[in-house]
């Protein structure tokens, strides 16, 4: 084997062992009887340790840095050369984090989990306290781990969404978060839209139905892949012949498989649509978390809440679903498309949702900069909701208990979820110039070119590319939310009545 | 740490490893989507490679040195003793195999595999052997890996049946041959008995429902484990709080998911008995496959084909099933019980089925040892076939190549299966002196205390004692084909009426 041979063989191994991972955090969210947890716990931890280990080897490190002066002969765009690359910028982040820390960072989290679950079952944040505490400060000693960088929060922002800083962010969000607002009040002014349709006894399997329906339109390929219950939805790509999706079906309210199973599906589609040649590798992955989510929301959204689309499957859902055929399908638009400030962020729609981010941004700089300090979260997080949504939570679970992120130190990782927004309507407005008919196509249940031109565009691609970089090959631009202001008060304009 | 601690670290790991892989392959045959096959076959043989490499390391080596010395201090029956001589065997054994030969026998056996398949297909035996040919020759390779046994043979069976030597197995298989040839000759001349009622439509759900009922009662823990569908029943065993099974259902035969059940469920309480404290540990597995095969057989054929089982469950069946309300308890128990000679080992009755492992076990000696070429076996096969069921297949589909087990290189696991039968006789010989009313237990569905007893003298003890010796601590002998023949005489004697 030569040096490149090698390479791919080491990174290989390590991408077997990760996802031989995944595969057993897939089966404990959807399979594992209880009597598992015990003993999957012990056996995910050291497959996670042997991949760890492999992928700090000093075998790979040299390889690496042999590799790293031969790349210049390449393409810069060839596999190779960006495998290379991504293997580099990996290796450079895994080393610099020591296994004590992980280890600790394991167990500290372990126990935060647990205590943020039982603190959220009994609305009291302070059960939580302690452990936030410590995990706040592990993550400033993970800061620390690292070249000092602009702001420290941009470290943490860089294991999601890698090259993103936070002025950066703060510069798209700033002059959204107003526009935002004025959208919200201008909707709360106007004749309310009624959704009470959506609230009534669904049959659990005819939604499902309806789910994979949806999802088969969409182009998801179930040769490589599979649709199971969980609790909380998510997809798990163990390889691009293997993507799964879950969802959560609610029988007494529609939307939850219903969009929960397109934004899924969405993820899956770009898990699909990576090259194969890729598999086995760390670029057979999306290229952050922001473009992954992009990936969903565009299906969700920007596909699944337009009346093209509705034009297309509100006939059969009318067949599947008695109960909503003397709904007309102006009306069943407008109730999907309801806006109202919620305390919940996984329930917020369109228009609400970016400022729960906003919001959950601005503590998490607050807290690793020690400007906020963790005892006065519950305080900070109500006075923001009041600021930002009009709302006070009336307990600590309907407020600052209601994600498990932090509790899984996973802080830096919200604001993907409005840069995923965000890059939606952009690419959507790329598209439109591309495929000027996708409108039609979509009240057709056409679907293909739009999946042709992702799969062009970004699927293929993996993690190749940075998410800047990927995003200025697609639109020409960077990351910027004006097609996203502009769709929603197009949108919501035209559903409510607004003045332009 | 000291060495104790670091012995169980390692094999904790390598247990990790192995059970992570174990679910790879319980979700290849469950769940796994089509196009998931390629990749999940690279990240089996990788997570394989490193558990290998880490059962043969040089560290894992000299802490059992160094620990091997010291246990004779200890208890020889203690955890901590069993744990050392176990893992001192594993490793003597696995360090005599090097690694380019496990990796020429996965490369042959995966083309072998293929070429079984498709040689099955289309029933020509001639596509199968230049494939067999080689697995022989990988096998006497492995054969000589070893120091010279008794017989070349005793190598192979000791990967199944530990400590087993051929000239034993033989010892005990040649009266049996003529017993149960005779008892099938005695059956042949009697009034036939009627099955036809188990040959019907029968719902696939109902029959579900029915199977779990039974592993129900039988004492299968569902919070440990789960039942799903594959075309091969098997059980896998993640740990003691994870023992899955699978079934096949058949539309048209009551048999297949009924005695199906009952038999993976033997195998899984074996495996949910093991003594929780033997987790992460070599001994957390069964004592050999005859063993294991005892457990299930013992459950499905001393248990549920008899007729306390059915005085307790025939009511429910028929409750389910209108279509066998107008067949007499009687009927039905005679049904079950049906023996013909047939031409598949899987399909076969309780009085042909070692005649099946014995004709297997002639035929794997004689290729082993060269008595018998690869290219003579059809003949070989149809010649004993007559000779001791007397019956000559009509194609190789329905000889020679029923069984995968050859292709894999699974040569030596056969005769398992016939001593798993003689030991579940032998072993219900000692329930019933133990618990002298087990059949009316039976008949009231109650097998607590069968449950118990297996609990106490097999299942929590796992791995800790050799099969022989295992038996010898029950019974007080070592396996003996008696209580089997006895069993089989009088049962059959009964149904069919014969002259004792």
């Amino acid at each position: 084997m030569n040096d490149r041979e090698r390479l791919r063989h080491l990174l290989a191994e390590i991408s077997d062992l990760e996802r031989a991972n995944a595969l057993l955090g897939w089966d404990q969210q959807t399979c594992m009887p209880p009597g598992g947890a015990e003993i999957r716990g012990a056996q995910m931890g050291t497959v996670g340790r042997i991949a760890h280990e492999r992928a700090t080897s000093k075998e790979l490190g040299a390889l690496i840095d042999r590799l790293r002066g031969e790349s210049s002969s390449l393409d810069p765009d060839s596999d190779d050369a960006r495998l290379v690359e991504v293997a580099a910028r990996d290796f450079d982040k895994a080393i610099r984090v020591p296994s004590d820390y992980v280890e600790e960072m394991a167990r500290v989290t372990a126990a935060a989990y647990q205590a943020w679950h039982e603190a959220r079952q009994a609305s009291r944040f302070a059960l939580f306290q302690p452990h936030l505490e410590k995990v706040v400060d592990l993550l400033r000693r993970y800061v620390g781990f690292f070249p000092p960088a602009d702001h420290p929060y941009d470290v943490l922002l860089d294991g999601y969404e890698p090259g993103m800083k936070t002025a950066e962010v703060q510069a798209i969000f700033e002059p959204l978060r107003g526009r935002q607002v004025a959208l919200i009040k201008a909707v709360a002014a106007a004749e309310p839209v009624d959704d009470s349709f959506l609230h009534q006894p669904f049959d659990e399997n005819v939604q499902w139905k309806f789910g994979v329906e949806v999802a088969t339109k969409f182009g998801y390929d179930w040769n490589r892949g599979r649709q199971d219950k969980s609790p909380h939805p998510f997809t798990q790509a163990m390889g691009t012949g293997d993507v799964r999706i879950t969802t959560r079906v609610d029988p007494g309210f529609l939307g939850t498989a219903l969009f929960g199973t397109m934004h899924e599906t969405g993820h899956a589609l770009y898990g699909q649509g990576h090259a194969a040649s890729l598999d086995r590798t760390p670029l057979s992955d999306g290229a952050s978390l922001g473009i992954h989510e992009s990936q969903s929301r565009l299906w969700e959204n920007l596909v699944g809440r337009s009346l093209p689309f509705w034009r297309a499957f509100y006939p059969r859902l009318q067949e599947l679903f008695p109960q909503v055929r003397g709904v007309s399908l102006d009306r069943f638009y407008k109730g999907i498309n309801r806006v109202r400030p919620s305390l919940i962020r996984v329930e917020a729609d369109e228009a609400t949702y970016n400022l729960h981010i906003m919001l959950r941004m601005e503590i998490e700089i607050g807290l690793l900069t020690g400007t906020l300090a963790v005892k006065d979260l519950p305080e900070a997080w109500n006075a923001r909701m009041k600021d930002f949504l009009g709302l006070v939570p009336p307990d600590d679970a309907h407020g600052v208990l209601q994600d498990v992120h932090w509790s899984t130190g996973g802080m830096g990782y919200f604001p993907t979820y409005a840069l995923g927004n965000l890059l939606s309507a952009q690419l959507w407005e790329k598209i439109v110039q591309d495929i000027p008919n996708i409108e039609t196509l979509a009240s057709q249940a056409r679907f293909a070119p739009l999946l042709d031109w992702l799969r062009e565009k970004i699927h293929r691609h993996g993690r190749k590319f940075r998410p800047q970089e990927l995003v200025r090959r697609v639109t020409g631009t960077g990351i910027d939310a004006g097609p996203y202001v502009h769709y929603l008060e197009r949108k919501f304009g035209a559903i409510y009545g607004l003045k332009a």
